[in-house]
């Protein structure tokens, strides 16, 4: 089809709807309108098939979808929020156009969906996400982080770190930016030189070793992930920072000794609400009386499922609360909450950055796996960054203390002083 | 009784506990012991109307209660929280030593106390305070805020902010530190000139003008006390902003129009946790697409009732909530959370400020009212000043925005910037 075909389908497109009928519409092409319709109208052309197009009157498409078959079309149909990016993976449907503004309009269009109906509602409840027993969690754990680390090598930047960065300014590179992050979250705890800190989920190690470095802290760190902790213990005896770092493979969960400070970046996402009760248990009995912390996690403004295609196929078990849901780990321990800052929009431009790098990369790892693990991730990007820009996701950091605990900064003005 | 007597009666206290046995003790005496038990042995020593010295073993006082008859004792016995500070008021007790001090043991003490029965958290939960009804709260409110501008006056200070001032510095005075408060508000709030902002409960008026003047924005400010919308008309007349200030006798509930930003700053906790939801909506409605806002207010740990003798006779209907109580605010309407920041410690200085004056103003608000008044009023601030240095409440600002509104400071370096 060229571009006169195109002017003209859409002419033709046009008038039918100025008439108010559907015409030469296909039943396929009804349906798909109904579930555009159902999914608030999302700013997209599908191209069947059969060469029929199908968009919803008086939506201007940003991104065009080709539909290689019926079982495609109908599969999507069924369960569009899974089976839509599957589809993508495999090749069964091609997306032209901007693929992270496609994302963008289908989750601000997802808020303007009417209310999902009462069994829709209860089959969401009943379908439980992977869960996060020990076992359970070391599973989930192995599925996303143990796929190779010369692979998130390629796009994550020098530091190998894995969570939201801080932009001080709209130029900031993502290097510095996560340099700025370890360094926003150290001094936001206060760390003193001869402290004591556990770390819960570590990553490659990255701030760990940054603790050690810059602040003279001792740093117990734990993480589940075989090859993240293989690769932070080779990095902390290159670096000589050994004797201050330790990196524990095992659970949260099993955290023992007593500590100044805690710090978690980027796993509480992957705990469960209903383990955080128990994460503020380990919290409460890692600080005594006088210790404070800081995590920083995924959120939401309001309580929802994890997006189901990121769930199944990118992150099982993992669920990024609200704040009343974090709430859980502080309230039941008498834990105080000092300051809560939302990134929501560095953690935007530290995909932007990862999803550059990603598909500069996109060759080579390709080659390290295939063309379908190149759009699954690929979509996980777009996805997340989409999230974040149109406030479907948010970023906490959340900074606490013990309840009795004065010896806490007056005002935030040391976090901004040059 | 002399100093000496006081040693030997402790000598023979401490020998008597060393026998095991509580001696002469009195039946009144063995039940003074058993509610300071329950009440987890604050440190204080009571002197009965017989003479007879109860304390409990191991326990340093910080401070002496003389107690006048049986009946005062049995009545405080029965219900500590509320006829303790009653019986202050009314004479029936003498308190010598630091009441501040007493009352941050009481605090801590509580804390440490056995759960409560099942039947008294029963009765707790049936223990409804006074509701906030469109009707109940104009009658909550003009029980606290009605009471005559000449009396706020003596102690508030200049700016008649009667909230959580903020220190930049230890050493800031009370005036300073509201003036600072109110720009820390103003500047999280990023006001630009020419906006609309809605203040829901503006007190005697002083962040409405303060907003008008300094930022050059038109302020609707929301108030149901008498007194101090007619004390804030007054003023913005004698100050000349009375064109950008309008003040609104009426209830938050009825805020209508759209505004750039909304701001309430110490009405919350006259709100009830009931009505979050509700508050929500009409800062919901407030702001539209793309708004922003404020919200401080007192807090807790963890969701608690008011303590019930400042329920009864200070602040009827007062709740201060919990940050996932808070959350109720904004979770049911998309409503993001940007920014939180405890003072609790600028809280506990603004009371010693505010403590200060008052007592220096003691004969005057004899003079105004009578003795009675002048100890509720010291009971209720030494009281409050306890809370904040105990970490029993807490002082929260809030920060947020309309779900997608992307137009929000990047850091918050700019609250900082001298």
């Amino acid at each position: 089809m060229n571009a006169s075909d195109e002017s003209l389908m859409s002419s033709s497109d046009a008038a039918q709807r100025e008439r108010g009928t559907d015409g030469a519409r296909s039943f396929e092409g009804r349906l798909l309108e109904r579930m555009l319709t159902r999914l608030g109208s999302p700013e997209v052309e599908f191209t069947l098939w059969t060469g029929e197009r199908v968009a919803l009157a008086g939506v201007e498409p940003v991104c065009r979808v080709r539909v290689s078959s019926r079982a495609t079309l109908l599969s999507i149909l069924a369960n569009p929020a899974v089976r839509f990016p599957d589809a993508y993976c495999d090749g069964r449907i091609e997306i032209e156009g901007d693929l992270v503004r496609l994302l963008e309009r289908v989750y601000l269009a997802d808020e303007r969906a009417p209310v999902p109906s009462a069994l829709a509602r209860l089959l969401g409840r009943l379908r439980r996400p992977h869960g996060n027993s020990l076992a359970g969690s070391r599973a989930n754990i192995h599925h996303h982080y143990d796929i190779g680390n010369a692979f998130y090598e390629l796009w994550l930047g020098q530091t190998m770190a894995y969570t939201c960065a801080y932009y001080p300014t709209a130029e900031t590179a993502l290097d510095q930016a996560q340099i700025a992050k370890m360094d926003h979250v150290c001094r936001k705890m206060r760390l003193r030189s001869g402290e004591h800190v556990v770390e819960a989920g570590c990553g490659w190690g990255t701030l760990a070793l940054h603790m050690a470095r810059h602040y003279g802290v001792k740093v117990r760190a734990f993480n589940i992930s075989k090859e993240q902790v293989a690769y932070a213990r080779e990095r902390a005896e290159r670096e000589g920072l050994a004797g201050q770092v330790e990196y524990i493979r095992d659970d949260y969960r099993n955290i023992s000794g007593r500590y100044d400070a805690f710090v978690s970046v980027g796993m509480l996402e992957h705990v469960g609400v209903d383990n955080y009760e128990g994460l503020g248990a380990v919290v409460a009995r890692s600080l005594g009386d006088n210790g404070r912390g800081l995590i920083h996690s995924i959120g939401r403004n309001y309580p929802a499922p994890m997006q189901p295609w990121i769930e199944k196929r990118i992150f099982p078990g993992a669920c990024p609360p609200s704040l009343a849901q974090m709430s859980r780990i502080f309230e039941p321990h008498n834990l105080s909450i000092l300051d809560v800052e939302n990134l929501r929009l560095h953690y935007a431009q530290t995909l932007r950055h990862w999803l550059e790098l990603f598909e500069l990369a996109g060759d080579r790892v390709q080659h390290m796996f295939d063309a379908k693990f190149v759009r699954m991730w690929r979509m996980y990007l777009a996805g997340s960054l989409a999230a974040f820009t149109t406030g479907t996701l948010q970023l906490f950091q959340v900074v606490f203390a013990t309840g009795h605990n004065n010896e806490v900064p007056r005002t935030r003005a040391h976090l901004y002083v040059p």
